[in-house]
C-alpha cells in the first residue's frame, strides 16, 4: 500500500474515542463561554483529516452579531484558514443541535457530517428559540410570526436571469 | 399632536411607493453584484424609521465565506451601526426570498417584517439550493442528505444547565 493510499484511509477512520474527544472540546468551549460571559452556552469544532481546524463559541451578545453562533463562527474560521468557501471533507461537532440558521449554513458550506450533543429541546428548556424557529420555517408564509410580503416579483427575477447569462459566474 | 407622537406615527407609515423604492435598491444591488462579480445575484437592505441603515450583496465567493449572503451581511452591518444584536423596529427588503439560513437569522435578529421579490423557486431555476435546503430542514434527521449523529448527550446538557444557573447571563 503506498503512502497516498494510507493517507486516504486515515481520512475516513476517526474512531469513536476521537469523536468523543472532539465533542468534549466543543462542550468545553460552550461551558467556558458561560463562565467567561462570552455569549450563549454553545461551542463547535470543525475537523478535517482527523484534526481540529477551527473552534469557536457563541458571541452574539459580545460581538453584537445575532449570526455569531458557534457553528457559524467555526465555519467562517475554517474557510478563512483553508482559503475556500467549500468545506467538503470536513465534519462539525456542535455542543448542541444546530439551529436552522446554523444547519442551513452547514449545507451551504458542504460539510460532510454533523455530530451534536444537546438537542433543540434541551436548548428550548434553557430559554433559546431553536425549536420555535424550526417550527416557523416549516409553516406556510401566511402562518408565520414575522410577516413576509412579496413585492415587485417581476423585477426581482432580473438579477437571477443576469446571473444565468453571465459566463464568468463563480457558482457555490 | 406633540413631536414625539408625530415621530411614532412616522415610523409606521412607509407607503407603497417607499416600499417599492427600498426593494428596487435591493434588486439594484443584486444586479450590480453580478456585473461586478462580487458573488451571487442577491441584495438586501434594512430599513429603520423610513431610512436605509444597511445595504449589502452576496459575497460568498469573494469573501470565501459561505454565510456571506446579502441578508446576513446586511444584518451584521445594521447591528454594527446600531451597536446592538437586536434589530426590533427594522424591516428587511431582500431581492429574493431569504434562504433558511437567512430567514432564521432574521428571527434571531428580531426584525419586524420581511419583503422579498424573487422566490425560492426562481432561485432554484437559477441553480441555487434554497428550495433543497428548505426541504432538508423539514425532514426527520435520519432522512437528510448530510448525516447528523447524536453523541455524548448527557455531557452536552451541562453548558445549558450552567447557563440557567448563571445569574449574570445576557439573554438574546
Amino acid at each position: 500500500m503506498d503512502l497516498i493510499m494510507e493517507q486516504k484511509i486515515s481520512k475516513i477512520t476517526i474512531n469513536e474515542e476521537q469523536q468523543q474527544a472532539f465533542m468534549r472540546e466543543a462542550i468545553r468551549l460552550a461551558s467556558q463561554n458561560v463562565e467567561m460571559q462570552g455569549g450563549g452556552p454553545f461551542g463547535a469544532v470543525i475537523v478535517r483529516e482527523g484534526k481540529i481546524i477551527a473552534a469557536a463559541a457563541n458571541h452574539v451578545t459580545t460581538a453584537n452579531d445575532p449570526t455569531a453562533h458557534a457553528e457559524i463562527n467555526a465555519i467562517r474560521e475554517a474557510c478563512k484558514k483553508l482559503n475556500t468557501f467549500d468545506l467538503q471533507g470536513c465534519e462539525i461537532y456542535a455542543s448542541c443541535e444546530p439551529c436552522p440558521m446554523c444547519l442551513a449554513s452547514i449545507y451551504w458550506a458542504h460539510i460532510d457530517k454533523i455530530y451534536y450533543a444537546g438537542t433543540r429541546h434541551d436548548a428550548e428548556m434553557a430559554g433559546f428559540d431553536d425549536s420555535f424557529i424550526y417550527n416557523e420555517l416549516a409553516k406556510n408564509m401566511e402562518e408565520r410570526t414575522i410577516p413576509i410580503i412579496k413585492l415587485l416579483h417581476d423585477e426581482g427575477v432580473n438579477p437571477l436571469q443576469k446571473w444565468q447569462e453571465c459566463v464568468n459566474r463563480m457558482e457555490y
